[in-house]
């Protein structure tokens, strides 16, 4: 990776300020991170009330939370929702009673492999309580009677999400779709909303052609609703990324979209590989982010997912390591980076029509080829012209002819550009 | 291979009831062979007329034979048929007559390179006599007179096959087919015939989804009898098996259909695959055993071959060598279960079309999905559901769900049943 | 390589002959080439006046040399056209002047990392003078006034061209072609004209399936005047060869058509493949020979190329070095010898179908299958035939038998022979 310059810096103190936030899949810390990512880029938050059908699923109720603790038989709070938002199950249901550790002991996860660490635990769907603490913790904490506290609420509220449009030359979209649900996880997901952000302020600074929409919602039953209310939208949906786990200082995953040879797959396949950098390319499977509703069968759009080192798949993934530590702001810029390159080629990838397929055109005649002949070093650029021409037939994008030839994008980009400046094809 | 239980014992006994039995391509040892198949499953037998046509061929006469021998001057017989029913050249025409050696030798068939054993020769079409001895029969027959016998018959009469059918849920059928008309072999292919008949004993006791319909018919002739009298049939075979030398100690191998890609190709490679026995997949030749006439051009039936060591390919092939102690009742058992775990995902793999397919569908509300989120071990049946639903676009089947997300197909039919009876998905 | 016989030689004189020739795109030169060309085998040779419009291009005004040369202030020719008609730039325009070695440097050619080779260099489509020479000579070259004089003209005339067909048993064509304005380099291109020759000779000795046409033409312009003229004749070339580079002592390379999947591809790589020679098989670029026009999008014909040593892979390439000793007689008959297989092949690659295709065919009846059955060695010839059934469905062609029996060719096109012959077969 490069050194680090400003930029990095910059999302890293983004992800050091979402960090300490309490985000759920609904309330005020959805909010809360939204609003400092809105001190970054424009965003048009959406409210969805409890209760909305959304495809297959209800908006549920709104959880918040205001304090929750463990203390012992002194008052001493020994697991405590200040120190951590990760300390409380998610969702959980309010409680306050005071029980012997016996009882208290069917509330509490660990991590009995990673003692030291604090889990991050949920429970969406089933009402209940819990507390989340290192082993090491519950091992300190002796036989008897225990107050415990959460002062949550659960009520009829809204699901809260964000878009960023940056508007481009055409209708069609390119969707780009970070989860904001994960309370303290630096790398999940506070990394990917960091490049997100950042990308959407580069990518403004110039009219793309595609117009860019940049979606923070809460994971699953956000990226849903966001389907369910943008039916008439998705079929301008040409291409995808779902960001995530986007700054560990692991080398690159690019995880395929459900087609397997989808735009996306194609284009980040080719920029991972042409750039050098060791990365992995794996296959779709239904199982990961929001990649799981955008390419479900029924939309099944040209959605991948980008990660650095992929979910599940580090020891710190959903724990309390997971921690602005953990991510780079080098690993961040890199991310960055691929996905800039990614987008400038596939804003570029387009067919063209040769206007003069019978024979080479006698590019000479134009200027465009060396006048002295019999050489046996041919130009880059002259060799790039010809396989504009030669695969111009209307079924082959310069994707493809960059693929085929070996030759870099925007020498292909630029040939096309030249030979479509000289009347010789057309888009 | 698993320790030998009493089905490998039976099928053992049934080769060697059936070992000794003078074998052609009409005649009474089919019959025989059929009466003795016929006390362990309930078959059909038909008789088809000398002279009738069938496809490009002509049911030939019936052959029949009491006695053939050589004996020497001294009237001991040194090639006597009644020791081995190999001894005769199969559908030889009657001769009784004495001649010398020099004359008799160019009607003797010896293996010079394996001087021990007798070969097995036949001359279907092409009216002549002949004895099969081992070399060192021969090498000790002093010149002189010899009286030969073969007391044949040639006249018009039957060809004889049989079936066996396990109605299924649907008229849609799988067959299974092995040759009848070799004599004293064991491997080839008594162990096939056993192989069969105890595969459609257990068929027969539930009630399958495709129809089984098994067929002992002699090779070349009575396949392609069976053509083309079944000619409206065909068309609903979706699958079959060409079972053949099926007890030998070697390995399995797989030989694909013609097609390459049918349903059973697809099967048993991913059977055999799983399975993690060591075997071999052949492709398709159009030679080899009656899957050269289900996979003519004409019917291009989706029909494979299953062997242990394929035709020619052991030493003791086609003589004398192979006798019920070449095969062994480990080997037909696990040939058997290769077969029925198979038949097992044939009748299992169908499509299923999500019917919600848009976004993932809420599991957890109808009890599919465990409520605590945030783990990362995720359980195989879950996995398998979120595959079942991915894929169930109309497009794939059970077993693509199984090859491409890598899990045992058990699992993903049992996901297919949970989903479905879910009201989730529908066939 | 097989030992040179007589046609080496023949091929190789022919080469000596026309080495010394100043071939340019137009002139006195390529009519001479194809003067001595058409002592071999008649031509017809076409004239086409300068200013014709040729799909993008326009036939260039005729040039022609007498004499050039550099001289110094001894008038000693320091650099002499006479010596090897290399020294002069191609398509020159005529010059006269005395001036210091400082002003002639810009227009001297030489190859500093070869610097006892003189290069080939033309400038066909913008009008300047030049001379090229080794290295070495301009390194021995005092400062001080030299003469310079180039007789050459530049005036409306004509492009040059010629044609040799032998006529086959269809219309359907199949193209041979060679530049022939390179002056005096051997390997390219006198070695694929030699080639060719010999080739076209051979092939009148018989009436092959597909009518042959041989062009001998200039490069690029010469390709695409041919492609204008015979833009209704186009639709009818099957199957077409570049030779280039057809002499030297380096192994066959074979680049593929722009379709990469053309008969002539298949035809090809089959040949080598089997012929067990060391080759190597390129894939289809555009930049080249004149295959570039060929398979220029808009005709996309399957016109592959064969050279030994492909263009600039050689050091010798276009440079004074590629002179009649850098060409083998047995190089140029190694090639001929694969040429000459490949349209065996081509001529006789047909799709039948199969009369009989429901089960086999009763070959025996037909004399077609031996008698003797139950042995293990089956027979090339028996196979053959059962393949040619078996793929003989209107889709597969007697190559497609060939590559996936494994068979040799020929053995499949005699069984195409034999089954035909007895009707089980038609075209």
């Amino acid at each position: 990776m490069a050194p680090v310059t400003r930029l990095g810096e910059e999302m890293h103190a983004l992800v050091e300020r979402l960090y300490p936030l309490c985000r759920s899949i609904t309330g005020d810390g959805v909010r809360a991170t939204l609003d400092i990512v809105g001190e970054y880029v424009p965003l048009r938050v959406h409210e969805v009330p409890t209760g909305t059908q959304v495809l297959d699923w209800t908006v549920p109720q709104e959880w918040n939370i205001r304090d929750a603790y463990v203390a012992d038989a002194s008052g001493r709070r020994v697991v405590d929702f200040k120190e951590s938002s990760l300390h409380v199950l998610g969702y959980s249901v309010p409680v306050a009673a005071t029980l012997p550790l016996s009882e208290l002991r069917e509330h509490l996860h660990t991590l009995p492999e990673q003692p030291g660490l604090v889990p991050y635990r949920t429970s969406y769907y089933k009402p209940q309580w819990g507390f989340c603490l290192a082993q090491e913790t519950l091992d300190r904490m002796p036989d008897g009677e225990y107050e415990v506290l959460i002062d949550s609420t659960l009520a009829d509220g809204h699901l809260t999400y964000a878009e960023h449009v940056v508007p481009g030359q055409v209708a069609d979209e390119v969707i780009v779709s970070c989860h904001v649900c994960h309370p303290s996880l630096a790398n999940d997901n506070m990394a990917g909303v960091a490049v997100a952000t950042f990308l959407a302020r580069e990518l403004a600074e110039r009219t793309p052609y595609y117009t860019y929409r940049f979606i923070f919602a809460p994971g699953t039953i956000g990226a849903i609703t966001w389907l369910a209310r943008n039916a008439e939208r998705v079929e301008r949906v040409k291409h995808g990324l779902v960001l995530a786990c986007a700054g560990d200082r692991g080398q690159l995953t690019y995880k395929r979209s459900r087609r397997g040879d989808a735009g996306i797959d194609r284009v980040m396949g080719h920029v991972l590989r042409t750039s050098g950098r060791p990365h992995t390319v794996d296959e779709f499977t239904p199982y990961g982010y929001d990649e799981r509703q955008y390419c479900s069968p029924g939309f099944d759009l040209g959605v991948g997912s980008l990660s650095r080192t992929p979910y599940a798949r580090y020891p710190e993934y959903h724990t309390s390591a997971d921690n602005p530590d953990f991510v780079s702001p080098a690993a961040m810029e890199d991310t960055l980076a691929v996905v800039r390159e990614a987008f400038a080629v596939l804003d570029r990838d387009r067919r063209y029509v040769n206007l003069s397929p019978y024979g080479e055109p006698q590019l000479g005649r134009r200027g465009l080829y060396e006048a002295l002949g019999g050489r046996s070093d041919t130009k880059e650029a002259q060799m790039a012209m010809l396989w504009v021409l030669s695969l111009s037939d209307g079924e082959h994008g310069l994707l493809d002819v960059a693929e085929r030839s070996g030759l870099p994008f925007d020498t292909v980009a630029a040939a096309a550009d030249a030979l479509r400046a000289a009347g010789l094809i057309k888009a």
